[in-house]
Order: structure tokens, then C-alpha cells, then sequence
């Protein structure tokens, strides 16, 4: 997508050296636009756990690129599977990560070490390539989702669409998940307008969210996350859409922290609640999403301390408890399928269930 | 309640000079303990606007001193009544307040000029000694409340109570509202532990509860807004109490934006879900919470500025989102009385219904 008019992609390997992996810090947005420059391995598990790097799609598609640059160090089989171990456990709950890895490993196991470094750097690039298409594809299935709720709506006045975290072009390789269609809506004139949950504790929404929106000029408006329900009870949302970082085979999806209370929201005043996903980021192997999908429990510090800009320019972390109190960080929730209306993969939309799953992945089935 | 063992109220008349108001600012806590002197109406009016002085009983009781302040100055009959217009005007959801002036200009009205004053210092002590009064009241039926949950539990474990913004001593004369059982449990002997939504934008949890039963020795964690459904999915909180700035004559309760959120998920997930209240905060002449009461709409820069310490002590405020993204800022929401489990109120529990209110209060019945 564009920032000031110029393409992105939010990973690319550096076209200078044809080696250096290349990111935004996004623990700099909204306040600067910083390029990382990844040249090992341990150095995409950090911005990994550090979030530097975040995104369910995304934090794959880069670890599939850290694989390659450890394979450069070292290609033997130890090492291979050592360092793609340690890269899968970097972050629990996205399943992508763990898939990139997997696809990864099946590529290039068979392979003698040194041919691993070449085709790890082409195989992480198909799996950039094709995560824009698959995004593309979402856009596309969830534009026509648009399309509908605007003519049910008479055209009359703007369409507003709710969405929580960041799924975004920045959290994928390009285009976004649950932003890809709004993006598009934005493109083809329609009067979308964005609710922006900012996202506590880590206001993805009111950094990420909000400057991915601004930079490609579609309207949006910042909202704490306690306001979501009082705007849907008020008729002020027309819809939700919200990305994933993992559905389970029945359709129960975890997502950023608070996507469950917005759910139950949208089922409490009839609002449609929508979550885009690759399907890669379906974990087939699992079907309770509540008791089954491990939760990463995060630093409190990320509760008790926020970052922001001075009115003079200055970054400052500032607490915001008393220094006695304790605090506890669930970095996500699992919002039961019962409450979601459908899921929009880049095969189409399908009712969040095993059977609606099943019918647009049949080749899944019964695995 | 006490600070460091020494008891306080948050609000009393200078002992000194039996005349100056003496509050707390609780935009300064919880990093520092500030008593800020109001020696005129208008300094009220500013406290509760900016809400330095906040929390439904402790306003009410705040500007019927006020008035107090504005008849030293004038007590002729056009000078009151514009000063108590004036006072009821600064936060248009909390009906305590207009209770409050109400019950003021009926004491004053038949009086002559020059016995108001001190006839206002003295009504607006009893609205202090009664509020401390039903907060005791209230502590005691939640007490049993918590009591009966802890049997149910049979006695294995910790209660954990969650709780969202701060209708604790600091939101009241003394005791406080949905905090009175919890600080009379825990003085008994019970072990709770609370869980403290932070309850942005303004952090009245973080920043208020936090504080107060930091202070009081009460265990208890911050989290974020987003946190409590998850928490409530996985058995994490047995009993969630919360107070309230108006409730209506068939159980709705207006409250903290976000309340209806936590409601919704304590329903879905069978979490009692009470709300505590002195019947001062009663609004008989509405019914439906939802059309009916005004929501106050405060400035958006309260949800893109954040204010807390720095490390090395400074209190800094910062941005945290991009400086050309919009905010919204909806105070409060409604939560229906279908989702509430009951009232706490000073006469005794009662079902959050017309036919519940009424049984406790059949005074007011048909009104």
C-alpha cells in the first residue's frame, strides 16, 4: 500500500545486497517510519518477541526469511533445525509462524546444505508473493461483503466499520486482512469510515491502525476499546472486521485481546461481525479455540507503561499505576465461532464452522 | 478509608475556617496525594469539570458545597438559582449531582437571604454523613454477598472480584459504592483479590483504584479494558461489582464507558455482574437507560494523550496517535437491566427491575 504515494511492502529483502532482510520498526510508528535492517537470525527473533515485527502473516513471512539468513551461517541439519526451532517459539499464538516454518523445513530438508541458502530466499519469497495474493483475494470477498451492507443501507450516508488491533498492510506482507477490503471499498469510492479500537496495551489501533488508515487517506476515527459497544448500540456501526492469529478447524478464532467483547457487542445489537484470514492461519490440528489455543501472557509492563510523543516531539514512556500495583498482560483472546458471522479467506467467505471451513477447504477435511 | 493508616474523607469543610472546601485532585494520584482548596463556586465548577473532583456521590456532595461557596457571595433568590443551574450543568450523566442541588434550593428556597448560608454548609454536611452512611450499608449486603460466594466456592481459593473505573472512597464522601464490600470483606478477614480494569481513557482504574486499595492493603491487578472477558472465559473472576452515575426506574445502568462490555461477558460466561449504588443515583422519571440518557461526549484529546510518570519522576503527557487522526470520546454507556444480576443499594439487594426497585423503595413506586 502507499505512504505518501510511494508503494510498500512491509518486508523485502534488500535489492543493494540481495541478502539483508528489510522492515519498519513498527514499535517506532506512529511517530517515525524507521527501516530495520535484519542481517542474522537471532536478530529476527528479537524484533519477533520484541514486536518490532508483528502481524500474524507478517511475523511468517519474516521468520521464513530468518531462516534463510541463519541457513547462511550455518546449513547442516543441526543447525537448520535448530534455529528453526527457535524461530517458531518465538510467539505462541499465531499460527503462521509456525506454518512458515513448517513449509520452510519441508523445502529444504531434502535438500544437501548447500543448495538451502538459494532456495530458502526463493521459498520465502513465494510465501510473500503469495500472502499478497491471498490478501488481494480477501480484499476482494470482503469489497463485495461492503458492497452488500451499502446497498441494504440505501446509500444513504457513509458506511462505518469497526475493527480492532492492527490487520493491516503492516501486519501482513501487503494489503491487510481485516483492512484489505476497506482499503479497496476506500479505492472505489465508496464512503467507508473507519472506528479505530486503539487496542490496549500496545495501541496497535491508535498507532498502527490509525496511520495505515491516514497515510492512505481513509477516514477513521480513534475510539478507546470500551466504546465499541456503546457505538453499536447506538446504530453507529455497520459492521466489524477484525483479523487473526489463529482459527481453529470449527471456526472459533483468537485474535488481539478484547476481540471477544466487541463480538459479543456485534451479536448483542445485531452488528455483522466478520474476521479475514489467510488460510494459513487456520490450525486444522485444533478445534476448541478456548481451551486449546495457547495464550501468550505478555510483560505487564506493557499494561502499567505507555509510549507516546511529547507536545515538543520528545518519545517518553510514561507509568500509569501506582509503582505497588501488580499487573497481568493476556495478549489474546479466543472468540467462540458461535459469535462470529463468517470468515473471509481468499477463497471466499464461509460461515465460521467445521462444515463452512470444510466446504472452502475440502481438501482439509477430516485431517 | 484510610492513606498509610491515617483516615480520610474525600471531601470536608477546613476546620480552620469552617468554611473553604478541602478535595483531593485526583487528576494528580496516584502519584501524588494533592488537597486542593475550592473557596468559590466557580473553582467547584472547574473541579467537576475537569474532574479533579469525579465519581457520581462525591460530585453531588462536592457541589452542594458549592452552592455553599456561591450564597457567601451572594444569597439573594436570582443569584442562587443561577449558581445551581450553573453547578448542575457540569456533567450532564451522573444524576446525583441534580439530586444533590435539588435538594439544596428546597432547603434554601423558603429561607431568607441571610439564613442560607449557613443553612447550605449544614444541609450539605448531612448529604456528606448520609452518603458515608449508605456506602456503609451497601458495603454491608455486598459483604454478604461475597460472603455467600465464598461457601459456594467452598472456601477453595481466593474470590477474585472485577471491577471497571473507581467507585471506591475517592468517588464518594467515604466507603465508596461498588469498593464497600470488597474493603469489608477484606477487613474481615476474606481473601479477595481484585481485578482493576484500567478503564480508559482516563485510567480512573489504574490510576484511582489502583491506588485506593493499594493503599488499604487490598490485593489486587491492573489490567486492561480488554482484559475481563477472557479473564471470565476461563474461570478467572468470580463476581464482578461496579457502581453507577444513573440508573433508571426499571433497572438500566449508565456507567464508566465499557461497563456494558464487561456485562455482556459476565453474562455470556454466568459471572455475577452487580451494581452498586446509593438510591441518590436513581433517576425515577426515565426508563429506557439506552434512549434516554445523556451520554456526556468529552474531548478527544482525554483518548490521544495519555498523562503518567516518567522513570526518573516527571509527570509527562504524551500522544499516541497520529497527530492528524480524529477521536471520539463517549463517557458512558447503558448497560440494559437484563444483563445486571442485581442492585446493591442501602436498603438491601434487590433484581434490576421495576418491580425490584420498587420493592425497596416502595416509596417511590408510580412516581
Amino acid at each position: 500500500m502507499k505512504i505518501n504515494g510511494v508503494q510498500h511492502r512491509s518486508v523485502q529483502v534488500d535489492p543493494e545486497n540481495n541478502t539483508d532482510v528489510l522492515i519498519f520498526d513498527q514499535t517506532k510508528l506512529p511517530f517515525s517510519l524507521e527501516t530495520l535492517r535484519l542481517t542474522e537470525c537471532a536478530q529476527v527473533a528479537h524484533a519477533t518477541t520484541s514486536m518490532q515485527v508483528r502481524g500474524a502473516p507478517l511475523i511468517g513471512a519474516v521468520a521464513a526469511y530468518g531462516l534463510a539468513l541463519a541457513l547462511r551461517v550455518d546449513s547442516e541439519n543441526t543447525a537448520m533445525e535448530r534455529d528453526a526451532a527457535m524461530l517458531a517459539a518465538t510467539r505462541p499464538t499465531a499460527v503462521n509462524l509456525r506454518w512458515a516454518i513448517d513449509r520452510m523445513l519441508a523445502k529444504l530438508r531434502p535438500l544437501t546444505p548447500e543448495d538451502r541458502v538459494a532456495a530458502a530466499y526463493a521459498e520465502a519469497a513465494r510465501i510473500c508473493d503469495e500472502d499478497v495474493a491471498q490478501n488481494e483475494a480477501i480484499g476482494r470477498h470482503g469489497l463485495d461483503l461492503i458492497e452488500k451492507i451499502e446497498k441494504k443501507k440505501n446509500k444513504s450516508g457513509r458506511i462505518n466499520i469497526l475493527t480492532h488491533c492492527n490487520a493491516g498492510w503492516i501486519a501482513t506482507v501487503d494489503w491487510g486482512t481485516a483492512l484489505a477490503p476497506i482499503y479497496m471499498a476506500h479505492d472505489a469510492g465508496y464512503d467507508v469510515h473507519v472506528w479505530v479500537d486503539e487496542t490496549r496495551p500496545r495501541n496497535q489501533g491508535a498507532a498502527l491502525t490509525a496511520w495505515e488508515l491516514g497515510s492512505h487517506g481513509v477516514p477513521h476515527t480513534v475510539i478507546v476499546d470500551n466504546a465499541g459497544g456503546h457505538l453499536m448500540q447506538h446504530g453507529m456501526a455497520d459492521l466489524v472486521i477484525v483479523g487473526t492469529d489463529r482459527v481453529t478447524a470449527r471456526g472459533d478464532v483468537a485474535n488481539k485481546i478484547g476481540t471477544y467483547l466487541k463480538a459479543l457487542a456485534a451479536r448483542d445489537n445485531d452488528v455483522p461481525f466478520w474476521v479475514a484470514l489467510p488460510s494459513t492461519t487456520i490450525d486444522w490440528s485444533v478445534n476448541d479455540g478456548v481451551r486449546e489455543i495457547p495464550i501468550e501472557e505478555r510483560s505487564g509492563l506493557e499494561v502499567t507503561n505507555v509510549t507516546g510523543q511529547t507536545a515538543d516531539g520528545r518519545i517518553e514512556t510514561v507509568r500509569i499505576t501506582p509503582r505497588e500495583s501488580a499487573a497481568a498482560n493476556p495478549a489474546f483472546d479466543v472468540t467462540p465461532a458461535r459469535l462470529v458471522t463468517g470468515l473471509i479467506t481468499e477463497r471466499g467467505r464461509c460461515a465460521a464452522s467445521a462444515a463452512g471451513l470444510r466446504s472452502l477447504f475440502p481438501e482439509k477435511a477430516g485431517r
